[in-house]
């Protein structure tokens, strides 16, 4: 996970978009991973006002940068990726899948905050909808990444949505490494229930072992009523503390019914 | 990387979305990271139509089912994902990050391919645009994963585009693992047995407020007799397609000896 000072070095370049909403909904899937830097390359005035109302991403809109051309637009940065479908590649570029491209970007922020690199600013280029980057636009990046699509043999390759390719982007760029590297969040996630203990566990196992004699199922299905297979059954319930004395209630109430248990 | 069987186990189910655009952004992402079966859940006919010219996603369009319930979208699935953002989490579901959840679907998908648990199939819901799954939605799920989105204090949450959540769901299914942390799975992962499908949870269920009615619990214990707890209980009891015939002999053993189900 990106620190907030990281993904201050980010920032995402939109390339002759066509399309206001596009626009609009990049910046909303900038928003939601916490991105604010969005520059837009236009020669002409783009649909751009339209894009400012695009919904729940009004500071990132607000705040976006104009620029008449790809150099002025990265001027600043220290590092620069274009997107690419692998129908487009250019020869002249690595070309790295996006799991890739992120491990790589995330060391240049990781150097960054380790106090080396304090001048590092990342681009992420994307191109226009129809056309993705000209050979010219490519020229400025230090290496391109392609989102891994499927190809249908013999289909033209067709690119993604602009707004779905920038979410896709910008969501490896902060997702979290697998599992037994999670890193604590701030705020963290909600607390799990607590595990119920074994003697809990026992206490349902053994009202468990009731039921199933009182409604004769163990004379009926010795086979399943093993003492041990009734404890594994019990076990894969996976009854945590808040689950428990739910199950324990249910079993007593039964055993009620049935005329086992008096007092519940 | 997944192969074209195991995309084929895996469903997108949308419910209740609002906007026929929407529904056509979710198809074009399936269509880009090779997914072929949408399930549409609407109480009323929904925007369907519109969102059929979907562009460039027209066969995943041309194949999308309609479906009046979850209940119905999800009957042959055996492993049900909600998607839900952090804010709205239920307690009552076990909730992960969504690359530890790719990891977790993508264990099922790997034991299916190596001949185990050939009858599995996956579903991934995601909820309305404004509202997101409901209570009643969840109770079908076995866990729920979350996007980790950016939160910042004090303001609302705001959920996700629906078409860019769907987007960033399947490429962490189809993501490649990060060089050098590829797993060896020749020789494969343990024997899973094969896990219960909605449907025969559904039959378990329906067994269990039987039981809960006929033993006087729902009348005493009125809170925890809700039928979307009851599913979520049941779901939480984690049958596999061994357990679950056991468990429908259990309670069908305590109905017939409460008199209420005669054969057995």
């Amino acid at each position: 996970m990106l620190t907030e000072q990281q993904r201050d070095r980010v920032c995402v370049v939109l390339v002759r978009a066509r399309n206001s909403s596009n626009i609009g909904a990049a910046a909303r899937a900038m928003r939601d991973f916490g991105f604010a830097h969005l520059c837009v390359v236009n020669e002409f005035a783009p649909p751009f006002e339209a894009a400012r109302s695009a919904v729940d991403a009004s500071e990132v809109m607000a705040a976006a940068r104009m620029y008449a051309s790809v150099a002025d637009a990265v001027a600043d940065c220290t590092l620069v990726v274009g997107t690419t479908a692998v129908g487009e590649r250019k020869m002249e570029h690595e070309l790295l899948e996006l799991s890739a491209a992120g491990e790589r970007v995330g060391a240049v922020l990781n150097a960054a905050a380790a106090g080396e690199g304090d001048s590092a600013r990342v681009a992420l280029l994307f191109g226009s909808e129809k056309t993705g980057l000209s050979n010219e636009e490519l020229s400025y990046c230090n290496w391109l990444l392609t989102i891994p699509m499927h190809q249908i043999d013999g289909q033209k390759h067709v690119s993604m949505n602009l707004g779905q390719a920038v979410a896709v982007c910008l969501y490896e760029l902060v997702r979290a490494e697998p599992a037994g590297a999670m890193v604590e969040r701030e705020g963290g996630l909600p607390a799990v229930p607590e595990a119920a203990s074994s003697a809990l566990l026992e206490r349902i196992t053994a009202l468990f072992q009731q039921v199933l004699e009182a409604t004769e199922y163990t004379r009926r299905h010795a086979a399943n009523s093993d003492p041990a297979q009734v404890r594994r059954l019990v076990r894969r319930i996976g009854a945590d503390a808040v689950d428990a004395p739910v199950w324990m209630g249910i079993l007593r109430q039964i055993l009620w019914k049935l005329g086992i248990e008096r007092e519940h």
